[in-house]
């Protein structure tokens, strides 16, 4: 298999963006991340979106993109796996790559959430569990994962106060973020006091909605030496990919996700590293609850302790194993799509030592976790520099 | 790269389905290409879908399909090119296997398109055009597709009747083929008489709305000789991906297809292969004047040229050039999403002499063009058995 590096990456502005179009954010985005890597071809363009059909009536987003950035001829595939998507997107360029289909390809990841009313917005999302068998019955998924809270907290002694210190910490760094949506620094009494979604998540155990769009330039590992010009060329050296039951009442257990620990066994394995040797995370905390299973699952701490990684400080930067330094999903934002790839982004950064007040100090080996729906598909890459 | 081969395939019941849901459909062709491979197990799904979301509201197909098939943990990729999702499942999943990232994989097409009303579906399907510059004025593809005639009509005097008589060839073919959606032939006088849709093109020069779903089983080669089991291997040597300006008015010439004719150049320089080794082909008729135009950008016969193939026998069963001896689009069915795989469920069921009265005797090689929106995104792939 050929080895593939990031050699660029780029983000447009997120935020609620009631003046740009889906094709302007993802062009800025996109053009950020050619003029990083200092490249104006590409043999091939992915893009991670979750749904531009119910959410702007658009599909099709492969050609209509490259048009966009006036590069059409250029094979352009769009993948989907919910709030997956933006990973999936990372991991089919890869593939391309890998396989010598391409030299140089762009992963693109972006959504338009903002052009819908709130209700459309939650029914789209909603599309991501099983429509027959999980919306029907009335599911959305602030329900779905507080279920999964409950079930946490039950078993485990988690305490509402560490869910919220989640958040807390995880606005702590995106507040350090030129690029996070809400820059505030919040304290687990505004966590405690904001609006109850579903017991026992509050509006902010959330993450919001976002428009926004990101973007990586990989290269193939002789010509991402060849852009590299002095700066450090950030390797994917694990790509895990994989799948559960879709519907979360037919799984054995709601207090750990399997897709993300067989995600992470495959990533691992390909890039003969371990849990221990991870020394910075993003991944999927689209509810608080979400980082702390995440990270049982992950094997970057014991099964029931998730709830004490933020509380004790261990994930916060400066603590050992800095967790979301962009903010993650919650204050960065979460345009469901660009999440998986805004990962890349910020583990690029954070390599390449280009993460400013929130860099984590000689961080070599990064991992990125990205789940669709109640965690039903996720992918995790690991990056390294070396 | 390593070489890859189908070594399975499967079709659902294609038709106006009412009484079956997209996921049955889709598990119903699934499990006929894994017993016709002889295989149980897959490292990695593809599924070409345009827009579960818009037909019937279900997104993350995924995790969904591959749990429906009894097999959750299997990573599963959906991606979106319009109709070209099907192509491009069997591209992504070739991929994989060329880069090792999995050694059998199953790509699959399916759509459910009878779930919504007719102007809800022909909304949906024309999300495959540029919503902001071509829908918002009214355009939908029946209207585009009567440009593209009209300008071929006028520059190529191509005639009325050669437009039918590609519908009369397709029908001839599809009334041999048990999988059909319509299974009736007709008569140029047929086409003439059917209702207007958009000048100069009837009801019959139209591809239908269809319910269906499409599997093939691909492995890498030695994977593939193992599971022969005395059967040809067909191999996929060549694969082709382009893209062109989305919008149809912003392409300089609507009687050519550049996406098609990029793909082609790719898929014949990847297989080593030119137009003239070609034996037979499934190619993308939408529209009567799509397989016209499609014939001449890819090369398989002059510009200008594309009217007489059908009316001059050339594209018939028996001709030197069989083209579309499923029956096609047009009596075949399209269920967008699937169309793609479908194609190469034909090409592989014909390269291994196993189509029946319809078999194209003797062919050796067979390419696949599968194209979304007006041929804004195209997939070409060439198969052999040597």
């Amino acid at each position: 298999m050929r080895e593939v590096a990031i050699v660029g990456v780029g983000l447009s502005r997120w935020g609620e963006l009631w003046t740009s179009s889906l094709r302007a954010m993802w062009a800025e985005a996109a053009l950020a991340a050619l003029a990083d890597a200092g490249v104006d071809q590409v043999d091939a363009v992915t893009v991670g979106c979750m749904s531009p059909g119910l959410f702007i009536g658009q599909e099709h987003l492969g050609p209509l993109l490259v048009d966009e950035l006036g590069i059409a001829g250029v094979p352009a595939t769009r993948v989907e796996s919910a709030c997956a998507s933006g990973g999936l997107a990372l991991k089919t360029a890869f593939a391309e790559i890998a396989a010598g289909l391409a030299d140089v390809a762009l992963a693109t990841g972006v959504e338009k959430m903002t052009d819908v009313s709130g209700d459309e917005c939650t029914a789209a999302l909603a599309t991501a569990a099983d429509a027959e068998r999980e919306v029907f019955d009335g599911a959305s998924f602030p329900g779905l994962y507080a279920m999964m809270a409950r079930a946490h907290m039950e078993r485990y002694h988690t305490t509402r106060e560490q869910l919220a210190m989640v958040a807390v910490k995880n606005h702590k760094h995106g507040a350090l973020n030129p690029n996070a949506q809400y820059r505030q620094e919040i304290t687990v009494a505004d966590v405690l006091a904001s609006p109850k979604v579903a017991t026992p998540l509050n509006v902010l155990d959330c993450s919001p909605i976002t428009d926004g769009a990101a973007a990586v330039v990989l290269a193939e590992m002789s010509v991402a030496r060849r852009l590299a010009k002095g700066r450090p060329v950030v390797r994917i050296t694990g790509v895990g990919h994989a799948t559960d039951r879709i519907a979360l009442h037919d799984r054995r257990d709601l207090t750990a996700l399997p897709a993300t620990t067989k995600a992470a066994q495959r990533a691992f394995t390909m890039a003969d590293r371990k849990p221990t040797d991870i020394q910075l995370a993003e991944v999927h905390d689209c509810f608080t609850i979400a980082e702390i299973v995440v990270l049982e699952s992950l094997g970057l701490c014991e099964p029931g302790h998730g709830g004490c990684q933020a509380s004790s400080g261990r994930t916060a930067l400066g603590g050992a194993l800095p967790v979301n330094p962009s903010g993650g999903l919650k204050s960065k934002g979460h345009p469901v799509g660009a999440t998986g790839v805004a990962q890349a982004v910020e583990l690029t950064t954070q390599l390449r030592g280009e993460a400013g007040k929130r860099q984590v100090t000689g961080a070599r080996v990064g991992l990125a976790q990205n789940m669709g729906g109640t965690g039903a598909s996720t992918l995790v890459h690991i990056l390294e520099v070396r």
